[in-house]
């Protein structure tokens, strides 16, 4: 029998705190923390094992190599660069950084025998989660991004507010890039059954200023930065929420950065999407119906990180 | 009919731990934030909130003023000068600044009309506490402190490792001021009712050198801080547990910084000793059975403590 | 500070599962107990108390009467007689057993100076909750009844097991009596936003029998009877789900049996129907948009019902 | 990727409890129930189905085959017949009956290619528990009983009523037989590292009738028999406890039937010790510090199970 084993590359602030959401929540039983900077990795190994005793649960908290990757269940990418964030507040830009990061290691990571899911979080997400399927060469699934499942958080928490009514009874959606790209699929936005614009003809709390509440969802994660300098619980929340997802084999529909084969009329990019997650990971996308302005905004985002792409694979 | 609602003064990186880890737990309804630094108390609800949407549970995160504290169930106090910390690595040090802190905003929360729990964290985390019971004038009992509770979980994990038995199992206390002062209470260590004295007999894993594992213990949270600069999962951890201790009457057994009314021939003190912790805080302090070098330990601990308020006092 | 305290009317079959899955998942802090048949009540307090020490968190259970009943937060009616279904198999037979029953300790339960929230359970629920309702006097949606809320967790089961979407991500109701004129709202199914006609077009798994799986969600009651001659998981979940959303004032939007003042065009009568619950209870009914079919089937409930509470206010 | 299955042989009473603890905790992920009597099977199938979707996780139920164990991680041996327990009430004689029902299907357990841990509650537990660890032929560890474990956590359950402390600060243990020959080893109680002895010299709690707590614990089964003919909660909730522990390796020490080799200076026998519990099942046996008395006990429990032995051995 094994124990879940969930591997972090990356152990910057997302890293470290996708690791201790897992550690509290009782998601893993066992951590494996990979980052070249020994001291800090040592440091957060400390502090996460120092939470143990009060959990009512057994988390084991290891340092590794990429090389002990290999039985892992689910490997979490989270290396970032958070200088980078610091100074230009575009996590576009980040890319220079990120994409050769991980293309230096990726081929470690196959030659561990990895054979579980990944969860990509290194920004751009949608163009980094495509190098690491690609690199990866697992079945098409297996390699998948937080996309915009932060993203929609913010919608669901924003919604929540102005409703009353609780996240967990919301249905909504962030899609496209996780970027400025990306755009609230109102069309969609639905109670429990009970859509938004039924809702609007009666009650007050539901005619709001979408644009405004859209504007919120994508500049909420400027404002955590803007006042903390880096991202840390939001993130590293739904990170968690996905690797519980995937351990569990849950088949729940999330929004995720996922591989587009045909669906929405888009192939060869990465892009977030509602999806049914397991433990292959992406097992389905989902396509809803869209209306024309949210199928252009899809296909805006498409384009965009296509282009990203573009410049990457120039670069090499 | 109350939700569980807890205030939270200082959203320092130990205070917005305490924030996620009591909101990823469920262990509080509603969480309020009160500090003087707009910003990074807007940064940090903002990622708190980003967090909600995928929790099993439903939290509400507010900001606050102290005045918002009157109808709390708990008030975890956690304000710091984490630079401080960074420039000198003693945790008296940041006497000068977080006693006048202390006392400048006791006042205000006394007149919300408060009449719960504090748990309080700020350093140096006996003198704070004993500054905070005297301003707000509760029961005895309903202020108390993190004390050696953090310390005893390092000694518990370095206490796993080694064995391979699972903290849970363990019982096991650092004592004292939570300073350089605390000691491991090595003749009180048991395995579920076998205690090491016996295990070590036979079994070559229970023979180890302790003064290295106590110092481990005491020196722990400066190996987290020596590479992050800070401590969150730990300490944070270590707080929400109280809290939750608190809230759901546990009547559970755990070491805390208690003010000592004759219990181990000591008083006007506050200081880490073990704890019947309920709904009214710290309702007994439970006298364990020391050594004659564990009980000089603890006097020089108390001492070392009440030297420390009478600087305190006398600057005032 | 109040720990959370629930008091359980009826200790059958029912009563005590509910006991149990609140225990279980840390829901409540302290059980309240009253039955009259004093060895069955100790029995069950006694396997009760039993559990609690495996469990992660602190449970207190204890055998009361009506009047122990005051202060607590949730009470939950659960009084029974198998045997009554054991012969006959249809809920509303039960009534003329249970409304007397109810009716013979309302006063007491209203003269303990109760001032939370009542989950009805016991059948026929819709009626028996007006019963309760009136009896008690407090403010609308205070007192409501797991009605529907358990046949649409079996329709949610049959959805789950025939399109392989996990229950969480599934909306779907049992709507109008709990009892055999209840029916399934199709045109309200959805998957996160795509909604079951869509879904269908183009993938096999939507396309299924509607009729057997509403037949499938009305029967599986008696399935469930027929082997173990009582039923005990299925309602004691959902009736703690009801528990804990009030208790942490979720604001979830979930089928109940609350009273119509004018919603879906009916009024003095408690069917099953969607409700935002919240610490108040139904703190608001949502009026979906139904065909005509199932208008006219939530009709036909709302005069099933009525038909039924006539006979009860005849019968005094 | 596996998803953690369990499966559960018997679905009586105490079986179908086994399946709902293990489901409303979230501890399997899958459940196979296997039990001869079909519409019994079907009817608890309905009624766990029934439950899922108002818990926050996903669990799957199926029933199965003796042929479908093989993959499973966790077997959980829970057959009965209530009928002669609800005669007779003596454990002991429900041998007659469980042991060759229990060999009857051993061989098909083992031929299914089994390779995980059974926990076994079927009585005489210690008895059956040796039947199933010999027919399975597994590595010593892998097959163990639930023992003394139901018997602790009621004596736990009675020290933390008597003490006001909660069962997770006290350590105690019920030793031996699963029957009549258990004993409280009083020598061991402590409470986090305070003995009761200590506490007793200054504290009336801690003096009590010990006898009668004694006897409480072992005929504590009998009062919750005596008044629903059957017992659900606490034995369930200890097995969910178990699995827990083996499917996270947690690494617990709790009492168990487990088999001595030489530990206590006694062998071939299964009874009821103080177990380290991890993946492959009982890791370690625990030798607490018996005084003469609890020494002598345990000896007549081994002696009395050794005779149930070999009365079975020579039946066959």
């Amino acid at each position: 029998m094994k124990t879940r084993k969930v591997g972090i590359i990356g152990l910057g602030h997302v890293g470290a705190h996708v690791a201790y959401s897992l550690a509290v929540q009782g998601i893993a039983d066992e951590l494996v923390l990979v980052d070249s900077n020994e001291k800090k990795v040592e440091s957060e190994c400390q502090d996460l094992r120092d939470s143990v005793a009060y959990l009512p649960h057994r988390v084991t908290v290891n340092i590794g190599t990429y090389e002990d990757l290999g039985d892992c269940d689910v490997i979490v990418n989270s290396i970032g660069k958070i200088e980078i964030l610091r100074a230009n507040q575009d996590r576009t830009d980040e890319m220079k950084f990120t994409v050769p990061a991980v293309n230096s290691y990726v081929g470690r990571v196959k030659a561990s025998g990895f054979d579980g899911v990944v969860v990509n979080i290194t920004n751009p997400c949608d163009v980094v989660t495509q190098q690491l399927a690609k690199g990866l060469g697992l079945p098409r699934g297996r390699v998948f991004g937080t996309g915009t499942g932060l993203d929609t958080s913010r919608l669901l928490s924003a919604l929540a507010r102005q409703t009353g009514i609780d996240h967990k009874s919301i249905t909504a959606y962030m899609l496209g890039e996780h970027g400025n790209q990306q755009f609230a699929a109102w069309s969609n936005v639905s109670f429990r059954g009970k859509s938004l614009e039924e809702w609007a003809k009666t009650d007050e709390r539901f005619r709001f200023d979408r644009d405004a509440l859209q504007k919120e969802s994508i500049r909420g994660g400027w404002v955590t930065f803007s006042g903390k300098y880096c991202t840390e619980y939001g993130i590293a929340t739904t990170a968690a929420r996905m690797v519980s997802i995937v351990l569990h084999d849950e088949k729940q529909i999330m929004p995720a950065s996922a591989e587009l084969c045909g669906e929405y009329g888009e192939k060869d990019v990465f892009v977030g999407v509602p999806c049914v997650i397991g433990k292959n990971g992406v097992e389905e996308v989902v396509e809803l119906s869209l209306n024309e302005r949210e199928k252009e905004e899809l296909k805006k985002s498409c384009d965009v990180i296509r282009g990203n792409i573009k410049m990457v694979e120039e670069k090499k």
